[in-house]
């Protein structure tokens, strides 16, 4: 047998079937940005090695594909949207702000290939940049619900805390600054590793047990939403802290009046890996088949511009989680193929003399919006009528000499099997979206 | 001043202004393909270098961003869509036959960056596999000239000829089949270099004066179509080259029936550089402000999918000149600013106590399909309006305590300043789509 060529290692192919799922989501995500006023954005591939880095840190480097390019430039793929976006306000210092913009493409991380992760993936995310107010994460958070609500996700909730917060509580536990990072790295994998796990790390890193036991405390807190916040703000005396949970108190309120109260809960856990938030965190869940997935995650960074030598503003971003959603939708399309067929109407050709009659036909179907395949092989009717179905082209029209004489056509619905002899203009209004 | 940070050579960044552009463009060469019942297809960036250079031989790897992985493996970023395609198709054997999809992309080729020429730019290509019927080459002529037609362009014209017609001639000059490649790479470049400079090279290559005089003899002949055709097939003795004649006359007569006769002018000097045509090949122009410009070019290729280890099978394919086509728009485009705000309406606060109702006014918009912005700022009413007038959003509706309460909002057209006092649902029914 012939050697067969693969995608690179996690990467993956889609196939028209599967792809018009993918265009499906991907469409629906950019019509709910679109409705909140972003704007959309592209940005290359590749970006200076320098530019992806800046905002993470040299250790980024190594879950990117990078490489040196021909002219001794190091290079990246880009492994997320928000370093561009830096990059590009910081050289755009006109630009009307806030500045509202959603980018939906490919990144590419160079990750070990397990289930369900990929090195190559689309993400989705929007940001709204140059506002140090608070009504940025109410819109956020809102658009977040919106948008899993038109998925049909049920009752997405959205979790909520503040870094402010998070390290206020680090220094009321006397903490030191240098261990700040330590600590909030441990948190941030508590449901992932346990209570246990995150003592453990903490005695690593030369914290005492009481330093835990005092930071526990503090994320463990249950109640309402009032009374974590209420207990966490008679426990700190830090100003920015206490800045932290008005923020949290006024994304509340704000987000109650749009209906939201029941769907937000403040999650004194929730610490978001990426090192640049510097307010509010947030992250959406929902129930699924397979448990609570976790669709959406952003918060506020307000020093990303900066980094990249730009005047200093306020930034609040979300990402969706791309792939789950399409997953999402894949479990609740079973059965209706019809779908994700290439053409609404498949034309069967008998002959090549009445070829041009069917060619006449299709260009009328396909002037009024129906996507039409006709034969192009001119095989025997039975085996182009068999591609009509292997294909999932949900109508079969059949032209031979008796149809290009009387230009009546019928019309088959592939999933009853019934007829409808029919003129050109019948079809079209039958069929017209 | 702060250190500012670029996108990489011959790499663009797309601002929503001019993104919102780009997508039209993209969007309407999508649906083009969908009416013809092309399904859409994603493949990686990334691929095996040997599955890049397999089509188009080791040569190419000079103008491919081509690097190992930590992997140690030799991967390189397409820079076409056709080699993915061949693989997919090797690869994937039980695929109904024909199968046709498209792919609208990013490629990247690492060139000398120059005017109008970027190392990273859109392509837009359909293809119809498994068909050795010009059938193919029919449909694809017919969607490219409704395709360029639906964009506006002058009466678009296709140019059109055959490789097996060409590889003819070169042998009824009686030179030798070593230097056909050569032959075929100097006529592809008669537009640019001239005849003077096609005999140079023909001079340089070991031809004789002969061989320069009997070949352009073929390839200046004038007149209708039948008339080089014909000329053409009295001179030719070779069965590949007759049946390559035969082939063209077929795609004229069927294009003839579509209505194209005067759209389809044999070529006899079109050779299009790459070297994996079998058949026909063709492309099309149009008349541009700035002169005739091509606008998508194509041919059957034949032997591509045994190159990658599958099956031999017919193929047909048309890629078009994204980047040209939203030049074109561009130009069209003059003065229709309100095209590219990320809004249609702009709701201005003028004090937070208000908030609500306006988020509530905005939901009810958005619900409706309006794409609308709210401000995120809590600044002067001044600067919100100019805000919304900077971004080119068409509407304005300013919210304060007296249309909080009344429930009835000032709606103003900016482009006139025409201010119409309205409830949401009178709202709705102006702006709804």
């Amino acid at each position: 047998m012939a050697k067969k060529y693969n995608t690179p290692k996690g990467t993956r192919d889609f196939l028209p079937e599967e792809m018009s799922t993918r265009r499906r989501v991907l469409d629906k995500i950019r019509e709910n940005f679109k409705l909140y006023g972003y704007g959309e954005l592209d940005s290359p591939a590749l970006e200076y090695l320098e530019v992806l880095s800046l905002k993470s840190g040299p250790e980024i480097e190594g879950e990117l594909y990078s490489f040196t390019d021909k002219g001794g430039r190091e290079l990246g793929l880009r492994f997320e949207f928000t370093s561009p976006l830096g990059r590009i306000m910081a050289a755009n210092p006109t630009l009307p702000k806030p500045f509202k913009r959603f980018q939906i493409g490919k990144v590419w991380r160079y990750e070990r290939p397990q289930l369900g992760r990929y090195r190559e993936f689309y993400q989705a995310d929007a940001d709204v940049v140059g506002s140090y107010s608070m009504d940025c994460e109410v819109e956020i958070i809102d658009m977040v619900i919106n948008t899993l609500d038109s998925f049909g996700l049920t009752e997405p909730l959205i979790l909520l805390n503040n870094r402010k917060v998070l390290e206020a509580q680090v220094e009321a536990c006397g903490i030191a600054d240098d261990k700040k990072a330590d600590v909030l790295r441990s948190i941030d994998k508590l449901h992932k590793i346990g209570p246990k796990g995150v003592q453990k790390e903490f005695e690593a890193r030369g914290l005492t047990k009481q330093n835990y036991d005092d930071f526990m405390s503090f994320i463990t807190l249950a109640g309402t939403n009032e009374e974590i916040l209420g207990e966490t703000s008679k426990r700190l005396s830090d100003k920015g802290g206490l800045q932290g949970i008005n923020e949290l108190k006024e994304i509340l309120e704000k987000s109650a009046a749009l209906g939201h109260a029941d769907r937000i809960k403040i999650d004194p856990t929730l610490v978001r890996g990426l090192a640049y938030y510097t307010g509010p965190i947030f992250e959406a869940k929902a129930e699924t088949e397979s448990g609570m997935g976790n669709f959406a995650g952003g918060g506020r960074y307000d020093d990303l511009v900066e980094v990249y030598g730009g005047q200093s503003t306020g930034a609040v971003g979300i990402s969706f989680g791309v792939e789950r959603l399409i997953e999402i939708i894949k479990e609740s399309d079973s059965g209706g193929e019809s779908v994700s067929a290439p053409a609404t109407v498949f034309i069967a050709v008998l002959e090549d003399a009445v070829r041009p009659e069917a060619l006449v036909l299709a260009r009328a179907l396909r002037q009024a919006g129906v996507p039409t395949s006709v034969d192009l092989t001119g095989r025997a009717a039975g085996k182009q009528a068999k591609y009509a179905q292997q294909t999932g082209m949900p109508f079969l029209i059949t032209v031979g000499p008796t149809e290009a004489a009387t230009k009546k056509f019928p019309l088959k619905e592939m999933s009853t099997g019934q007829v409808s002899t029919l003129s050109a203009e019948e079809i079209i209004g039958r069929l017209r979206r």
